[in-house]
């Protein structure tokens, strides 16, 4: 509750419009939807701007149409990640319109929505390499699901720098950068060093031994020897969407 | 080099204004300043829209002075971080103008310059504790030199939450934040939670035992609940700065 | 032995009323039951107040049901955790009267058992997000067995903080909170920044690859900014129930 | 702010006796003292019971002189733990009835105050060796200053079990026990075999090698056995108080 | 090749009975068979005083045949670990007389040859609880087959230490005594506090998360409190076994 | 493009045999080849002196067959690793000539090609363990298509030291020798102590549970007592070879 | 207190010899004297047959002064380790006849007591390098003092294993052998390869940075391929010598 | 000793020119000296090419005299690593015609030998950063000693790209490029990427938190994406000039 929103409650029970009591029920009365196993932050997106999303792992078939319905109810669109094949064939039953994108693992419903009427701001996302594609998918429809228009570039690791040296031209026109990479994730390094637009590295899970299941690259990229990159967690695509569209749209929306 | 650049080029030896060696040695005459020691990079101010800063630690007095005159020449001002006391009386005889921030361990000279002629963008520092002031300083004082405007609000930990819920409107205005938090290092996703812009989180050294040197506030912010929240390095403050730089002007200022 | 039983003894000895032999071989007779594989302690519930519970994993069915058998002839109740469906639905069979709870992979048999006639003592148990509700459920069923009463409050993360205000007074009304969270496991500090009944705090092995399989949360809420949370192992909803009992009930129980 | 307090103030604003703008100014009248470098969080033992501490390292002498000032103008009392020797000579100047413990590195001003007129409530604190002095040290001091009866058991490691046997009556008469430990940190999971109590258990940071500066006794007791042991950070005798603090008093003082 | 042989051999050289090409040959003869995929070393028996056992894991069961039929061969005896059921079985039919231990995971075939005529010595192996029993019985099937006599007490582990305590007696008749523990690992250090013969400390990978997969009870017991604990390898039966028998019979066996 | 290309580029646009455009596009045709989820770096051959290989793990089985086919198609040659059996399959119908090397889990395409006519160059392979063949296996396939002679020596750990010590003088004639080894890793030590040729030390995940996936032979190996070790990353067979080809090969072939 | 002694003193209580309440208080008279600070186990020699030693670190020269005169009151004799150079002076003046031993930075007083007046037994005491020499000797005085023959071979590492070869006839001979090794922690698997005594590794914390202050010796040692050696603690010359003695010495002087 | 040479000793025992006796006393007569506190392998020059180095740290200064001075007498020439500047001035003292090194911590005595009268061979040494030049200079100052050219290339981080590029063409000339980093430790991978020499790699332990002491750049070098990079220890310039050297000179020198 803003402020302002405070006041004018306030004031209305100041003028006798409103009893004290039914005042404090409204303070209490949380925009939650309560599903006794989850309750639905549905107040997100005036807060945020954007609403949450659905995290798939771990939540019974059962437990996810639910919570879909309810979402797609307030909202009329849905984001689920880390989606399995299997409870994404149900959804797509009990939810008209959803799809699934099989390579990201990630269901969406709904039209993406753009932060105004205005042209769409533009996200690059670019991948070393081809297994990082999942990761880099689930980036990529992500953003497009938050309204953000999508360049994608693939597989231009550092060890044949020519690759990425011929999409430098296309990330400079980009208003943020998402750069995904395994093993020795030293790419968003190089973007960095190359572009003046900020850099959001996601480190991945592939690669050998040493990786330690993604500790490497996220390791390299918070030591970037290039400055103005931002790591987010390993193999989270989602959250690299996030923070571009934070820095794409968000401001704009909400400063308004 | 830019495109432009390398089709003028040759267009200047396709008319003969320039013979093929020139333009080759042209071409190889690579924008840095080589100190024997040191490679200075006075190139990527063209490039990335922000001058090379100066790394303090490890060098010596004669490197330190030596480096920051020659920068000075070049760019008309020089940041020098993490960088002790004593070799900073040094440099301020050295560096006419310059400046020492003994709290943040920083020493500028010349002016902050902001993107343009217009009013500077503002960015939000946000430390949980004392302790962290350090690098909230390091992280205010590079970004003020950058030519963003910068306000500060330390000691708002997850504690007594009614001290963030305090300067939320003030975030709000932000068009980025900077989170400087140790020990367990939960305000990044308490503010990232409250706000649309994009939240940089900078983990600290500071704390009990099992804080293991700020790995444990880094992997609280990599794992934040509340997604849109990105992470530089322990302690580095001028990191952080960058990244909010880069949202918040270099964009506009490369696009065109 | 206590020291009132152990001068009894030696008394009964000085009267003749018991050889030394036998005093010696009474002192030797530790009340455990050996089955060879497995000994017993049936002594423990007048030591700790608790019977001894079962650790599912890694025993065959075959042990499990002898085991649980014969706990059960001492204890008239019994309590098994990690147990996988397949050995509960044969342990169902074996014990007549126990249920297996299935989110919690936990087997009870017989009845919950206050610390006395009088009302039961309350214990929350507040889990972050609908991923970690196998954890949290394990805390409750055992709190429940112990002879708590339980007030479950789910799904209630940092990235919606009003979800957890709207259930703060609650909270107050408790002798003891566990807090169940995985991701960044920040939950248990703003727990205890709001109330100022004990926090036990529970994390999980839930999230994105930088969680480590629960180290992250481990780290934070051992870092907690807030006071007064005390950590149990991951994924242990059964460690904080006995951590819970121990604050609500063994005091009194014991002292007299 | 209460829900009750909300309500009265409502009322107040209903009947006229407050303009809605007082009313929204004193809801947002957040009760902290701004220092500009802290915030200090003067409304905390209302909320917790506990005044704010204050936690002495990476504070310069001025800003501890002030802070403790500000604190004791407010409460009366201020507790200042990892205070080194040489601040702590100035504290006491400036600290009228300042006391220092210098094996705790502990400053206290202002009685220990319990929870009510009524007996206090008696807390063990149990040390494995000597070199776990300080830790348990900075424990018994803080616990006496919450208002606590502290018995201290130093010196009861497991190497010889009969010293510890010789103290199991003292513990059993606690509500509380607090076991410091380092090396193997195997001590509070024996001490929890043998008692009914909550055990709060603390590791340190001395010992070999692969110690790894409290690492090892950390693992142990997160996993210890005997179920009922939970775990602060490396070193926190201060948390592990707290936590003592909330079993032992706060559920009695803020129930009512 | 002893230097008595070496000796030896030279003299014949020196009397003209061998030819130095001979000599040399007979040098470089090294004791091993050479199976191509494997080099058995032959040799380890006069060396060592015990054959070189087999490595079950990731072999074909073709190479196990091969290697076990040329080690019978060569001993009249094979020990073979980490043997998965399904390959046992292909082996006890190609090896006449082999016994494959299902618990243990262990295939032996002849007998166990003590180190005289005289009686064997006793080593205790002492397991925490039953999921430890896999690793146990691997030291103890080991034990015995290197020709120990081995005392089994399962389930002892600190949580009832009485349980414990009334084992002491026999431990306290053994040469050595192998202590097998998950979880926290305190019991090696519990067990050396007691007795005066050489603790042998097995981890074992069973537990809760923050076990690590044997890392916690692998430090704890590199730390024990109790000094004249020594350490093998996690979940290291096998191991733990051959220290035993080096203590018990080695030396005897060899310096005559 | 190197700088004599350049300048013979320039020169054609000087003498106006080539406009400027045409010139610039032609620096722009980067030699890749773009599949859109792979841009296979063909020029890599020339900059590098070998073709890139193929990463098999990730990718499915039409993408497998559609980069294969690209890179024979290029190079008449293709070289995939981490390729499970099932796919081989599929490659080895779409490829004729193809080769799959079970053990290594490596698919050959093509002959292999030496340096140059004269006598391939010899690298010796050496394997601590049977368990550590699948690496070792993958090092000399990759290795022998490189265009190397290999030597296989397995099955040689220190436990034998004898078994080693045997082989010595073969190892003597390589170029440089690979050592593939799990568990403490230390062969590389015991090698690199009698030879003088480069050391390429390669770390299995092979081991009890201490060895962690391999990364106590990576640390062993880094912490080698006899200089002249270089490690590759676990199992990295593949990398191994790489490097015995640039210290055999690649010197001699691109001086030139 | 021994079985037997248990039995003759509830004999006495039969006989009428002794009084019950006086029979209890000897059954609580704890063998332990109380410093308040610390609790000395005067009693540990009966038990585990060597007397308590002193750990020097963290420790007021005051309290290891009083320490020292108790434990030497006691038992005659005193063995203080990891003792810095300026208390260990005021310890010689305080106690009579004490020596301090500068690299293994023990003080020793009272004379060196072996098992029996039968000839000491012998162990030898192995070191890498001469950088492992304090732990080494460490391990040498603690053994000597326990009454052990102790045998030096220092700097026999594996870079050059002929130096190792030359000293195996004298290994041959010890009744254990203790190898103290830094680095890549190598040499304990050598020369458990080479002997049939039991082999006690102690990784010491010199090398370059990726041995992690004994980390990688530690795994390498637990991992070693060849079975029978035994890990102790980084540093830990003191527990190693404790492991040497309870093979040597303590099952002769224990069992009788 | 060679196969060849035992065989001529055995054909001189033959002849009767030597007695058995002489002949295994010869063979025992182990080529290293004993200063009790070491053992100098003075044999490593014949087996290795290399005489030994000697490891500065954690030896006194009347160690190092003694050795450096037994090693001068054996090879005419010394080198010692790691080398405090104070002991250093004693050592000049007592070595004519030595020298130190400062930056590099490295003193020399005696002149560098190439392999053979031939032109030296050429390495390359470059470092990313200056704060990398201690350990870069340590590489060259020891491949200059052991007879090798270096080229130094210094501060060609990949933070701009172009720098590194310019002295790509130099790099392509050496038989071996060493690649000193610290931070993110992306530079050996991008050499890697663009040369077909060998690339040695060594992480430097500068850098933010993060670096983890040199952890990071040596996850990153180990995963580097472009195969060919060989990796040792953290700071060790020493043993990267052994790897280049081992390339570089030892299969010529040694073959013959």
């Amino acid at each position: 509750m803003s402020p302002d929103k405070l006041r004018e409650l306030l004031a209305a029970v100041a003028r006798g419009e409103l009893t004290p009591e039914a005042a404090a029920e409204r303070l209490a009365d949380l925009p939650f939807a309560d599903l006794e196993f989850a309750k639905l932050d549905l107040h997100r997106e005036l807060r945020n701007g954007l609403p949450e999303a659905v995290y798939g792992e771990g939540k019974t078939e059962a437990e996810l149409i639910a919570i879909a319905r309810r979402m797609h109810e307030a909202h009329g669109r849905v984001l689920i990640t880390r989606l399995a094949p299997s409870p994404a064939e149900a959804l797509i039953e009990a939810l008209p319109g959803a799809r699934y994108h099989e390579r990201a693992r990630v269901l969406t419903s709904g039209e993406s929505r753009g932060a105004s009427s205005a042209e769409p701001q533009t996200v690059a996302v670019v991948a070393a390499g081809t297994a990082d594609l999942p990761v880099a998918e689930e980036a990529a429809v992500c953003a497009e699901w938050f309204g953000l228009a999508v360049e994608r570039h693939f597989d231009v690791g550092l060890a044949g720098l020519h690759r990425l040296l011929a999409v430098v031209p296309a990330l400079r026109r980009a208003r943020a950068v998402i750069v995904v990479a395994g093993m020795d994730g030293a790419l968003p390094a190089a973007v960095a060093g190359l572009i003046a637009a900020p850099v959001i590295a996601v480190p991945t899970s592939t690669g050998y031994g040493a990786a330690f299941s993604g500790l490497a690259p996220l390791l390299t990229m918070l030591n970037a020897c290039a400055p103005g990159v931002a790591v987010v967690n390993i193999d989270n695509g989602f959250g690299a969407a996030v923070v571009a569209w934070r820095i794409a749209v968000a401001a704009e929306k909400t400063k308004r």
